[in-house]
């Protein structure tokens, strides 16, 4: 070497990106500054002061031994989970050995994908789905593939498990309610595909099949969840996260509730200490707060009824909604509509099928302003 | 279906998991609770009082709005890291663009891996070195391969080019300082190996070129960091986290500085939200408060030199070190000296060369429970 190396100038390289990222941009909807947000399905509703409180308290306490790493196996947390399960849908045998949770239900899906799927394996689901799902198999390299569901978006059984056991995904994930359609699955229908995928895997093996609830608390009284039928299918795993009903996005909370073999699967490749201590007592501390932090639960579901209700009787096209969003249509050229929202102050999601718009469910405030400018760009 | 199919009874199936982690544990040292914990490396100074109290009211501030997703490119946060890389290490060139962070390095550590690893390519480190590394190169299906060093730990430049180029990986990992040996690397060095891998790596582009500096603060005096050569070189990445100078591991936030090009590549297989508004809120903190929390630096850094000169004195054979763990030996059978030490309330690590031991640096009273319980166990 020749010189200060400090000062030498650049050289000219090329990064060796991987050849199926070329080209390709970081996942995610517009973050705007826009008077009324129903695009991400956020929960309107911010943690009142006697949580934001507690929160702070149980960081500090946190805070005091952040010199060392966490707890990786954090079983305080798992057990609050179990716990709140058994409160919310009656899933009553899950212990700690069943529960798993990391940073956001994405990273718990990379878990999935990470134990169970890779090069020469493939990960299906049925689409219009969650717009994330391919961007995990991308990310793990596992094949995707997109089944088809029903003109209505409802899955039919027998021909869900054709599709299955003609592929013989390593992973099968199923969104139910399902994002951006807002269809729950019956349990019924969960149980017969998860019978049917006991050896639809690689090799004989099953088909992990994953439940992802990350909106269940919105469901329609009278939709079980299949936490219902976990226990008889080794293979089937239920995702939730608290983003949704605990009004938790900031807090980046995910997790699953399996079986314990399926669980130790994933503590084999999840990164050591991949949830903070401070992350875990925010969440342990919202955990407590649970009622207070779903009270707006019950509100939302009825907003989402009415908004379906307006939305059918203006004329549009409405799937049945079980989430905290609504999709709608049809519109030939959506993205004017979604412009003419914008301008307007409301920030709704061009996702889906391609004549449809998903709104999320706001305040009753926010809903009226969507209605008012809804009903100022279509016209009617 | 027949029968209620929540009452019916588990199947038996084969859970599809990778057939390379068949028979694998989960990675990390044992949680124990002992008197002594100098086994991972942590900073033996918990966060004082005044820190405490500014990340609970950070956290209040961020938790006030955490129904709302967080920032996905947390510019504040980079902004943070940037000013406190150039007061550290004079890197006065570096923006938001430059920076980049996750949960903890290993996240970092696996968006690397993510972007430009992959079936079909390598990552490439030289042993001894961090036993974490082929963990990444599993987790994301990237070929391990370790290269040599000389008997005293140190990089021949020469000989670790020619392993490079040999091999063609498509990331390099060093370590500066190493662990488990404490080893930094000169700048030179870095260089050279960072000048000759701009066309070592697939399809003639160059080899991503990581220094791991996580334990950088604890370097002796007049040992430059690698930012110091990071404008000439595109393929380069310097990480970094909080989790050891800052006495912050707990809080899990690793980062990295590279050329904006290569960020941008990370911010492609990042999940969306990977960093939680609490994440943000309690590292930005932290930074605000780097002189309390950095406080104890120099007093482990003295603890560290007295700790080689006294094993020195008592013969054993013991690596420099740059960080804050010292590796000594040599033991024809270290894991009774191990036990020894844990019978004795110590805590160390079994890593590394088979002959040698890894001791954390903690505070005058546990150095000294150290060497006591050492002196009793060698007979020295």
């Amino acid at each position: 070497m020749t010189g200060d190396p400090t000062t030498q100038p650049a050289l000219a390289v090329a990064l060796p990106l991987r050849a199926d990222l070329i080209g390709e941009v970081p996942y995610g909807a517009p973050q705007l500054d826009v008077p009324h947000l129903l695009n991400v399905n956020e929960n309107p509703y911010a943690p009142p002061a006697e949580v934001v409180a507690d929160i702070a308290e149980s960081v500090a306490a946190a805070a005091a031994g952040l010199n060392r790493y966490p707890d990786r196996d954090f079983p305080a947390l798992r057990q609050d989970l179990a716990d709140y399960l058994a409160a919310e849908s009656g899933a009553r045998d899950l212990e700690v050995a069943n529960m798993w949770a990391a940073n956001g239900s994405n990273e718990v899906m990379l878990h999935l994908l990470q134990a169970f799927g890779g090069p020469g394996r493939s990960v299906m689901s049925f689409a219009p789905t969650y717009s994330m799902y391919p961007e995990y198999a991308r990310d793990t390299f596992t094949r995707w593939v997109a089944g088809t569901r029903r003109p209505d978006f409802s899955l039919d059984p027998a021909q869900t498990i054709a599709q299955i056991e003609n592929e013989r995904p390593a992973v099968v994930l199923l969104a139910s309610p399902n994002n951006p359609t807002g269809t729950a699955l019956d349990v019924a229908t969960i149980d017969a595909i998860a019978s049917a995928t006991a050896n639809t895997g690689p090799d004989g093996a099953a088909s992990v099949l994953v439940v992802d609830e990350a909106y269940a608390e919105f469901r329609r009284d009278g939709t079980p969840s299949a936490l219902s039928i976990l226990a008889r299918h080794p293979h089937l795993a239920v995702s939730r996260t608290m983003s949704k009903a605990f009004a938790f996005a900031g807090a980046r909370l995910g997790y699953l509730a399996a079986a314990p073999d399926l669980v130790d699967a994933l503590r084999v490749v999840r990164l050591p200490y991949h949830l903070s201590a401070v992350t875990q007592a925010v969440a342990r501390a919202a955990l407590r707060h649970r009622a207070v932090l779903q009270a707006q639960v019950a509100q939302l579901r009825t907003e989402r009824d009415a908004t379906v209700s307006w939305l059918r009787e203006q004329g549009f096209t409405v799937a049945d909604s079980d989430a905290n969003f609504v999709l709608f249509g049809r519109f030939d050229d959506r993205h004017v509509i979604w412009q003419g929202l914008l301008d307007r102050g409301v920030l709704i999601r061009e996702t889906g099928p391609s004549e449809y718009l998903r709104v999320s469910i706001g305040t009753a405030e926010e809903m009226a302003a969507f209605r008012g400018a809804l009903k100022e760009v279509t016209g009617r």
